[in-house]
């Protein structure tokens, strides 16, 4: 496993279109599978849920909600790949311009309403890589690895 | 999008081999990529970072912490697939004849220790499938929809 530098995990996560917003609802732990878009360091996602989000993200200039963003490309059958954990500030995007330009580069993916644009700035970015290592190998081709 | 009934939804998630392991550490929201098996309803997991999740989890027969547990299967072209996402109590697995069953069964997919074995009852189950609809196969086109 090899640790990524923050701007490689960042330019992977960017790679990809879906990832997973990772939040607190009700004091539990929430997950919800969405798309996303980088625009320069910052993960901007849509959200169809938007009561529910609207009431745990504040708007823009106000403190913002501390969420963790997940995405990954790990090959099922080498285990290998990559991913990126980032946890930051998210905030709802209420400039109708910025909303406008977002929901231009965000095709949604379901068809549903989307009624929510957030901005989430990354705090903390952690990647790791999954490279192919001898023990792992041997777990892979199916043996009992002694 | 379809809504999965509960036995569907765990069937689809004991198909793959990988999820996301959702807690809160230190009042913050944290996931991880981890691999899984399904032991009857239950979900069970190893854990390389046992230090951390030895600290929340409580042994068995403890009330347990609530975590969630994502795993989807999403075609990033295609946009369809399914995700399923379950909320229930986890509780580390003390008994050394379990933990040793689980081992056989859980290898582990990093060349790392892995220094605990959790099992997620699963309380709310939650699954859905993206089918093609045709707003969405108009974004995957490739054309504005308009």
């Amino acid at each position: 496993m090899q640790q990524l530098p923050r701007e490689e995990s960042l330019r992977l996560l960017g790679s990809v279109p879906l990832g997973r917003l990772v939040f607190t609802q009700n004091a539990l732990p929430a997950i919800r599978p969405v798309n996303h878009v980088l625009d320069g360091e910052n993960i901007v996602v849509r959200l169809n849920d938007g009561a529910t989000l609207t009431s745990i993200a504040p708007p823009a200039g106000e403190a913002g909600l501390v969420v963790a963003y997940e995405a990954d490309a790990i090959d099922p059958h080498t285990r290998l790949g990559w991913s990126v954990i980032v946890t930051g500030y998210a905030r709802l995007v209420a400039d109708p311009s910025q909303v406008a330009r977002y929901e231009e580069l965000l095709r949604p993916w379901v068809a549903q309403t989307m009624n929510g644009v957030l901005r989430i700035q990354p705090d903390l970015v952690t990647g790791f890589r999954l490279v192919a290592q001898p023990a792992v190998a041997v777990c892979a081709a199916g043996g009992e690895g002694r």
